[in-house]
């Protein structure tokens, strides 16, 4: 199994969370995504988490959207750090995903990054830091991401009016 | 097994969810209240609704606060209808417990009550509601505990200043 | 008359509402759907209610969205369960809609669903879980329908980069 | 009957309500104030509306919170302009009480004030606002109130610190 | 000049403006509409307001979006009754405008409609039902709508699925 | 008159709004504070900025709560830079003031604060800041609040636990 | 350096950025545009600031989306007024943006204007106001706009139906 | 320096944050908490970042309330991963806290935990998660704390009415 596991509720939330595939790509580090629903397949929370703490994966990320159960639901089943993506929903625009993620009671926690694909993107990354603080060489690729990240704002030109 | 089975995260809970025990007991209807923690009990949540499914149990009453996964997950486990009552948060007054109850995908339902006391009471008034349409003498009550809610409200002398 | 009915303001609202007719399809559960209007036949509230309640019509499910009156004074005017359906609106995506629904005092209950489509077909598969618990070919159904979703979960396959 | 009737859905919102009958006494409009409850007497609403219709009323003003639905439902049985305050409520502090009044659909109109006690003061000085478009004596007596609030804001004396 | 003056803060009010003309013109109520901004114009609010009184206008609508201003300083310059329109916004949909016009201080009422279009028809409305209660004319208008918009509803079918 | 300006709708603001006159104090800048109120006392509003304009003010603060309308008001009345802060309100906290001020329409500018005395004490600084601009000793000492600022947070000790 | 200092933290931050510097073109206040990010060049933060005093810059305009912090760490670093813009965000419209920017502590003061390109056009206006309080041909070319403001209104002739 | 270093903006948010420090000190993990300011000491951001770097910090976990910068600027100088609490406010609960801190652009991330103590104490769980994935007896002492919670749950014995 790969080092870090990303699992959603539903085929459709993948749009979305492949950008926190494509961050963990960059970093060479490795992943797995898979669909798990909390509510649909409930009995796999238990089994899926248990097989991830079995073949080492470190970090594992849950991306749900409205009544977003899902990354509270895998935390409560594994003491592997979890974080969750609030996939947009069609009205609340993600805002009831946020809270439904974010507002864990005291005990069972979920590191929740923003609503959508910038989320999901800087959950691979915050994955990648964890990971990276005890293997170099990801570290050393989150570091050069950032560099490359400061180098592309200092060369944009001075703005101009259109 | 009692007909109702109130459930909630917390012993905190039940200063709130006792409204819901309170109004069964004036329909005459058999209930009982536990503790079952999402988060905290996850493999208590299965094991829970199957024991009610065997049980003759008709209804669900759950409240959670907060990212409010229990009834939600409990919805997931059962066929039993399942109400939820979003309890009152400290800093966000319930609203992350609503739209964390309420806002669940296609395929698994949990009907939702207001936030707080006035909810609780309303899920033990629904769940008499349901049982009612079966057993006619839970109906009676039900009609009589709103005549008298009618009869209070006519009683209200007109309104003077102070 | 149906073992449900299904009741909304406007005819603009089938859209949306038609989904809990296609739930109780599925689960072999008779319904009929009606426009009447909270504001606009204040009325029939009481005439449709008491109708119902005489043609042994076991739930009452109602969208609005707004200043969402319906589902509320239905369940004034019945001992039936009524399960509520907030319809997204123009401006404020449903969040007027669901608080004017689900916000409702003790002492007169309406079990509220998600926003919109998603809420609807809820509504009709909450409907039919308390026909089931009375009814084992309707509760048959439902658990048919459960399994077929967790099915549809595990054959979606090992998630790809586009 | 009197020129303006204050209507509310308990007693428990007359602390609030009672600013509208201080602010019709202050202008000399006769008013009258009675709990009528949509939910919990929701056969009353037609009556009490025939019969201020009857008894040459010239406004409705109606309290209430929550899923605040009695001045929407009163504006469906009557034509007469209907003012609506939303009570706070416990734990939304009146956003579910504003937005269950104001968000009426076209067709039937609700003019709606601030939440609470303010909102009810300007439901009366409104109510009396209309009737002094027909009787001189009301307005004047408006006039004379703005007046008096403009030499409070003038006689403050310059602010100094504490 | 007219019974009603509409007012709005810019010509790309208009568009949903206008449906409180259709309202009065509907009712045959006489109606005038006008430019003027509360921050572009300001010193063309009292002089419009004195205006309106010498000319025997019954009743003021005004709308705006945004930090909407322009019915609360209306209101402050006359005692002629004010409805207000909250015009919706672009990135908040209204809710700036529906707060900025419905939470006046005690002493200065705007009776406020819903967001948008439908709450500008509903100004026309409750502005015609001011008018009706002293003009029989107009309140038997404001009655043949009320029982056309009943016929509508009435006259729907039975839904089917599509 | 004072380099800076301070008005409020009401004495009831000035417990939040004396923050502003501290900092001006603090800093040196001549201050005045007034009541003047946008619903109470329209006419003064533009004769209260004639005589700013003519006195030699430099920055107009103005703070209101709820339908907060004074700070944009007088934006539309003055050249002169307008600092608004939205005073807390009793049921929405701040929230209907703070959109009220800051959503002004294109043309006509608040610069807002923080809701509250944060925000009162902000104006007061950011209007230093301004003078400053122009005036070194302000300046000054705006950069040795900063410093002193600066200083408690390093003198803040190690924190240990209770 | 020119009068007023305009930065982002991307360039796609400036088709709504590109308002302001409008605006102050139009005043005869020279304008920079310049790519600073909050938190991919940190370090420009105040290497920028000391820049813009040490070249006479009179005003820093800044605008950010999300968790906007940019307007507030401009702030930090210098004593120059700060203007903060709130741009809209995809999934919560800015809101995010503004309490970010707004909701400033005590002691560090950020002037927040409306969500988006209004608000951006009325960041330039007040900058040019800030400036036109020393500059007196500054002053006079907002008063000559305002004018023409005032105009526009003015001429739009009555509306009429469509 | 300690495995996870605490840092706020405030003594203030002391009593908040040291729910973290306990949870660690529960679980053996070192901490040091300081007060930095990312709006008053905004130089002191990068040399603590760096110091933290050079001594084995693993994690960051930072607290701050309204527009609550210091989580995200931190993240933006280090590669260690940063958890965030969004303190709660006095007026909006926290809601300004949790939208500043949680919707960070993609680039740079802050994993982030519930409104206030639960999340504070939350904080400190998930860093003494991430350390354990590599600090088998760190783990450990999760897991016994998970067990011990279940425990508790499972002990309350069934509740009955007061």
């Amino acid at each position: 199994m790969a080092s870090v596991l990303i699992l959603m509720g539903s085929t459709s939330d993948w749009p979305t969370m492949q950008a926190a595939a494509h961050m963990l790509k960059e970093f060479g580090v490795s992943w797995e995504a898979r669909v798990v629903s909390a509510h649909r397949t409930p009995d796999l929370l238990a089994t899926t988490m248990q097989e991830a703490e079995a073949n080492d994966t470190r970090v594992i990320i849950a991306g749900a959207g409205g009544a977003a159960h899902l990354p509270g639901m895998l935390a409560a089943f594994t003491c592997l750090p979890v974080f969750g993506v609030p996939v947009s929903s069609k009205q609340l625009k993600g805002l009831d995903s946020l809270l439904s993620i974010v507002q864990m009671p005291k005990g069972v926690a979920v590191g929740t990054l923003a609503i959508g694909e910038a989320g999901a993107a800087n959950a691979g990354l915050l994955a990648a830091q964890v990971i990276g603080t005890t293997e170099p060489a990801v570290q050393e690729k989150v570091k050069a991401f950032r560099a490359q990240q400061r180098d592309t704002v200092i060369a944009a030109s001075k703005l101009e009016l259109d």
